[in-house]
């Protein structure tokens, strides 16, 4: 089979004759179709290395895909040969305390397809464990079953910031995940919907797909043009998106009191944050890591036709190309939002 | 002005020469534009009672309507004269320890507008209580104005049960209050809507404006029915909207393990429920009274265009064919739906 | 080893020279040292069933137990042998959606020992899944160990109630679960504990162990004491640990509006209860079954000296003698409160 | 009456023919009786100000107090001359959003005694509004009574922090505000309490009322020792008591992942904080604001015994010597805790 293998930073070739993996009882062998190439494939092509995570050896990323059933393990039910999936990249222990919690995400010894020392994605055929495999219904393209992914982020960010219906959600960030938040904020009932973003076409794209209006921070003060568009009202939460010092101060300050933030955009290791608004408005501020039981909920929704995240993707490349399809999803000189890889 | 009086069970006139009540310092008087019928309107019609609520001498009913402000109190801010309005008929004490706590709807000494002594909406004029009024934007109607009210009741329903992106819901009940949880759990994020109602013409309203299935519970059996739709998964909550016996215990039955069941449909003082199936699903139940804080937030969606209550208004009559309004509403021989009584 | 066989209803005895179940590589062998007596056990030796749940051939009941660890299967990390440990009966699958939620309680597929087909606790030596098993610190005495099991039905039932710090809690029945109730809600802060109880000695340990009043719910009614003792305000929550369809309707009688029932008591199939006062009084109900996540903080619990179970064991029988534990368990004309049988 | 008047930074005085305030209609006449020196007194005192609230004219200060009912207004209905009750000090508009969601405390028209322009409690009479009073029983002394306030503060602190029975609790600061923290996370059912305080003497009072562990921040690493003393497994919740910067970052190191941390302590307006850990933790951070619907229960648990504020008072000053008190409470050199004033 094909499989990319990223070696050190810049360094990404696909080979051909890569043994295709051997599929155990308790696994399912899968044909991989679409692969989602996301901020942290190009932070590992970048610098070769994410936090601990480092690129030591031949290593393949990629953790946003879907595929076909091929065959599956003698222990393994409930999935059968040419069933379409989407894989949940992350496998965790199921044995720890947070695992029994349900709160998976935060397993300590997960193994997480695509971060080294564990393979990804970005190959013709993967092995993974079936408990973490949703089968695709007939209407879900294989487009979608790669996003599932993402918007499951999106969908664990909705959670945790509770809206109820009507409620004022601003968005800070208008890339993937800003957009997987923006199509799960409508379905989660908001009533108006915020999003700030630097780039033009990312603005018109989050308008597009859902978003009431559209600000840009640098030439407008968002804080105030929060309190302009909700009439001094302010919002009840606040999803930032950036990782961005500036957003994650101003995302605070749009907050109403007993407002709620989320933050799913990963930036810098610290940032400095208005303490004294935070406990004046009894603000509540959420951290969001990947997703837990999301997968599933998001896969029915794309089949009632609630998401449609190919409004938001920009690219195809075949595998042969991946170079060309990261370089792409890097450049800011392109108009691109999601790119993605087919087999 | 003209009211509407019931003097005892089925003796309602409208009157003429009726006096404007007077605007005092604190309140603000609106001019009714729009009022819906409710249920209860319908009840105390053929009772001249719901429960301790006796209607003992000339009694105006309504608790749901809109209309335009026409005078405002010395001491009112925030409102003008020619503002149009929802009104929310529950003015509570604010002083007792559940209005303190945000649940002012289960206020022991509220005033609710319609249930005897509190004089009700069939009239032209009325005052009210500035906290208790919400503008509406230019894009919402009066019609919609008025049915803020039982939307506020879905809104409470869909609060209470927690709905997250993606989750199957089941409503017991196509009715005005029924289609007000449809609308609600679709604004939340349902993935997948069932209702249950024995009257084919509601069944079909239900479809239209958002459910994936309508069962006849009559002639089919829910449970089961339930169990094939949704693959064995059964529903993550329950809405019962009936105040049935046999839809109370069924709804239950429906629920998968873990699973909510919300009950705004009120009966028999008394129901047999499945007990032992509540403890081994570890379900919850949770009572539905009303609303609180839940007008502005219908209102905001109404201007979003994500509600559109008009769909499920079938009958307007003017304030002077009120008997007519209510004998409509409450044949069962007529296909009808929201009734709504013009000035 | 010896163990106790149930072969059908009243067929209870003890064999000698039953082989020690053999440690594989993924499971811990663990001497049993005391084992309390439940309800369930009773219902098993007297009916030979319950609900579903059928002895259809030599069966060993109990699921509350203590024991130390004599040998660790090649793949187990984290026990030694020596280890005191506490044994979680229940064995769930870790693969369902349940498991995966953090729910673990409700898995379809749970091994529950003692259950049938699962052998149970009533014998010198078992082997279990390392991830049930909690260590006992020095502190904490093999019966204390035994009785983690219902503290952590306590546990479950208090965290559902969601007491804040000096809330009043009315617990209706006072046998074991009860005492673990009142244990726990001490613990959990209430201000005010109300016990319902028929027997007098019953109702005279509750007060031992913390309650602030026991009625008697025969000869006084219990509605009016609790709103004597509460001055009108009723209780902001009701744990319900006997089943009984009066005691059911009383305590969600006995709810303040907005209050919260907590049903941990199995009775009948099915109960009769005020459905238009939950509504009115926004009540929730929540089904409590077994536990979840709740074994180790009862342990640490135990540790801080802030549970004190032993203060509600009666009597000690050695498993030799398990009849005589399990028919004095039965017999409701002995002062017994929880029965531990020791290996 | 006398009264204690601050003109500006350091002129405060005690003067004596101050007129007593006349009881309106719907207020009621208090003898002050005990008055709590909190650290916003001192801060008025040192600097003239707080933020925006300023000190323009003679101003007196003292918000933690009770007293004794002297003159009930016409129509005031639920108090008696000679009713002992605790004064809760901010009275919102219970007209506004916040306040019709259960958040009073967020009311930004809130009347707050003290905070200028709000005469506040060091005088020997003040009238009141009946719905913020909260009467005294018997077994609570005046002393217990003016301390409602601050621990009103550690019961929403620990509502929040939602702590569950067992859970490990750690507290950052042990000041007046840390020890109401750490008596109500003993009530809260905490299995261990670990606390953080630079002052030897703080540290051994802390240790004295319910706190395990107490750690000096500066010769100690405060995240290795939680380590220590939780085998690793780190805190389920953390209570910020101080609002320094470093103890703020301390202490979302020290959450276990899923943790919570409640953010009570007010330092300078902005803090650096560990934005990616919050995220990979998925941390939740919750802002406490003073207190709402927590005088009564605080009051109910000082009735039952179970919190026991006057260990951590160490000086009583007459107002006369006001001065004297509040110098004593801001000198560093001190061996004081809590100090109170008596008129």
């Amino acid at each position: 089979m094909k499989a990319a293998f990223l070696r050190k930073a810049g360094d990404l070739h696909v080979e051909s004759n890569v043994p295709v993996p051997e599929c155990t009882a308790d696994s399912v062998l899968i044909n991989v179709k679409e692969i989602g190439v996301c901020g942290s494939d190009l932070h590992y092509y970048a610098e070769g290395r994410i936090g601990d995570h480092i690129v030591t050896g031949p290593h393949i990323l990629g953790h946003e895909a879907s595929g076909i059933v091929v065959e599956t393990g003698r222990d393994v039910h409930g999935f059968a040969v040419g069933d379409r999936v989407s894989i949940e990249p992350g496998v965790p222990c199921m044995a720890c305390d947070l695992c029994r919690e349900g709160r998976y995400n935060l397993c300590e010894s997960v193994h997480f397809s695509g971060a080294p020392p564990y393979p990804g994605m970005f190959r013709e055929y993967l092995t993974h464990d079936p408990r973490f495999l949703v089968p695709l219904p007939e209407k879900v393209t294989m487009t979608q079953g790669a996003l599932v992914e993402p918007l499951a982020v999106g969908r664990n960010a909705l959670r945790k910031a509770g809206v109820r219906p009507g409620e004022t959600v601003l968005i800070t960030g208008a890339g993937p995940i800003g957009f997987s938040c923006i199509e799960m904020a409508v379905v989660a009932g908001a009533g108006r919907i915020i999003v700030s973003e630097l780039v033009p076409y990312q603005r018109a794209k989050a308008l597009e797909i859902g978003a009431d209006a559209a600000i840009d921070p640098v030439n407008e003060n968002l804080v105030e043009r929060v309190r302009e568009l909700t009439d001094g009202r302010m919002c009840d939460c606040a999803i930032e998106a950036t990782g961005n010092g500036a957003a994650i101060s101003d995302a605070l300050q749009c907050l109403r009191r007993g407002g709620r933030a989320v933050w799913v955009g990963m930036g810098k290791p610290t940032a400095q944050i208005p303490h004294a608004e935070v406990i004046r408005r009894e603000a509540t501020i959420l951290g969001v890591y990947r997703y837990a039981n999301d997968f599933e909920p998001v896969v029915r929704l794309l089949e009632a036709g609630r998401l449609r995240p190919e409004r938001w993707v920009s690219h195809y490349f075949p595998l042969e190309k991946i170079v060309e399809a990261i370089t792409t999803a890097a450049n800011p000189k392109v108009e691109r939002l999601k790119v993605v890889v087919t087999t």
